[in-house]
């Protein structure tokens, strides 16, 4: 029996951690299947839709990253097959690092003092204060969460917004769609670590950005495809943004043409918020890899409706 | 007896802040001083030379901020008045936040990303991992403990350097001078908060900046004269350091001239890591008048031997 890395751009890293945590299990790498018939597990990410039909004795789906939604949009995707995602305890970290870094270039007016400095100019902006300064949270899971608590220990009043209620210490929580909007409208900065699934695409659009204060700050760590982009370029424009850090598009990469490269307030990254590190998270893939060949229950199973 | 505001570049916001938290304190607001002898205690901010000197009954020099040495550098200071300095707890705050951001932007590759965006090139840069870059403070007093503390709670390794053993739990403590070279080779990145004493003048310089790996980043939050501004130049130029940011400087405002200004791995601030703030502080002013008028012993002198 033999494990499948399917990655789409090289999982070089992922066959170095494998072969140094289990010696012995049996992989291969994609496009290097070898026999179909004796893959019953793959490790993959953002898979050439269909591919994973092609294997008719897989028993376990193990999803790189965090978000399942480069998995879900396979319409082929064999329904019977379980997936489990990988929790990765050192990718709160990275996430929360971006958010951090992308806030704290708004608050502390990084743009404002670069400008003065290309002048020459030696001039002390008026500040908000860090209590004054409300950041948001959309998403409160495992990242949301310790995003949020990041923020509140540096001083930041913080609230958060998730599907289901949560409650965290400190932190105002508000949940479901009839609390989104008061949640928007007490947001100076709005930081959005949600996961891709059909109730939260376009979630962010005229109606919902539109409901942050004037002024606000958006910063997009999670998935493109949760914003209506013409919406967020059209509030970018009419200065109800007062800018925005986005990370990651609807279409990846970002096309040559798009505007958001080009906007004076608008910060654009690679899709580079935070990386799924192999060797913190080898262990899983070898554990889900034999849980499924000893017939033992699997952690971290997705639910294929829900999208998470 | 009257309390005098003596900062140049204005005092607006502790009069508003006197008069609300102690509407019977009797104060004036330089050059305005009315009657010198009515003047008992001074609330003080970078003052002209001999300015204090003229304060025949003068009882308590108040400085405004954490650093002294804006008032010890003054040689007709009088010298029998004790010296009390204003311990702002939120000062540690704006601090630390400038020190994140210095350190965030270096460490998550601002700079090339903002390259790149200008470039309209989507190109994800190798990472270094949070655990593999060192965070070096200098100074591990208020301030200095906070910063490192902080960033311990991200993820960085930290370590520290005091004029005075410390011990902070989770941070590697260096003490004097002998073990300052050996703080400094461990430092990927090295963020300076000491106060500015006859002891800490030049302090860095080509030996000592130079210890530092190479490929490093130095963030100076502190004063000016720490630091040799042309070996800081030098190491600049030769790429032995990788870039700085710099809120403060010898010459304030940073001369046009300066070519701080345009070196494209340097950021210029005009010292605004941190303003002391007058309503956090007022009681303190309040309490050390008070204290001093009614024969009680003052909190938080300043050894003037020491600078701080």
């Amino acid at each position: 029996m033999t494990l499948l890395i399917l990655r789409r751009g090289g999982g070089r890293n992922w066959s170095e951690a494998l072969a140094r945590a289990a010696p012995d299990l049996a992989f291969r790498v994609w496009p290097d299947t070898g026999p179909v018939a004796a893959i019953d597990s793959a490790l993959v990410w953002n898979p050439p839709p269909g591919e994973l039909k092609r294997l008719p004795n897989l028993k376990v789906i193990i999803s790189m990253g965090a978000g399942v939604d480069h998995l879900l949009g396979d319409p082929a995707l064999p329904p019977e097959v379980p997936i489990v995602r990988l929790v990765d305890p050192t990718l709160a970290e990275p996430m929360a690092e971006s958010a951090l870094l992308a806030v704290l270039r708004f608050h502390r007016q990084a743009f404002e003092y670069a400008r003065l400095q290309a002048e020459r100019r030696w001039e002390a902006l008026p500040m908000t204060r860090t209590r004054d300064l409300t950041v948001g949270v959309l998403g409160l899971g495992a990242i949301g969460g310790d995003v949020a608590a990041k923020f509140l220990h540096l001083g930041f009043p913080v609230r958060g917004w998730s599907r289901t209620r949560r409650s965290l210490s400190g932190i105002q929580c508000f949940a479901g769609s009839e609390e989104l909007l008061p949640f928007l409208a007490g947001c100076r900065v709005l930081v959005c670590v949600l996961p891709l699934t059909a109730e939260t695409r376009d979630l962010l659009n005229a109606r919902t950005l539109g409901a942050l204060p004037r002024g606000a700050y958006f910063v997009n760590i999670a998935r493109g495809a949760l914003v209506v982009e013409e919406d967020l370029l059209a509030l970018l424009d009419s200065g109800h943004l007062a800018g925005a850090a986005l990370d990651v598009f609807h279409a990846e990469p970002l096309p040559e043409t798009s505007r958001f490269w080009s906007l004076p307030n608008v910060v654009v990254t690679p899709h580079i918020a935070a990386i799924t590190d192999a060797e913190a998270c080898v262990h899983q893939v070898v554990d889900a890899v034999r849980r499924v060949r000893s017939g033992s229950p699997l952690f971290n199973l997705v639910e294929r409706a829900r999208g998470y």
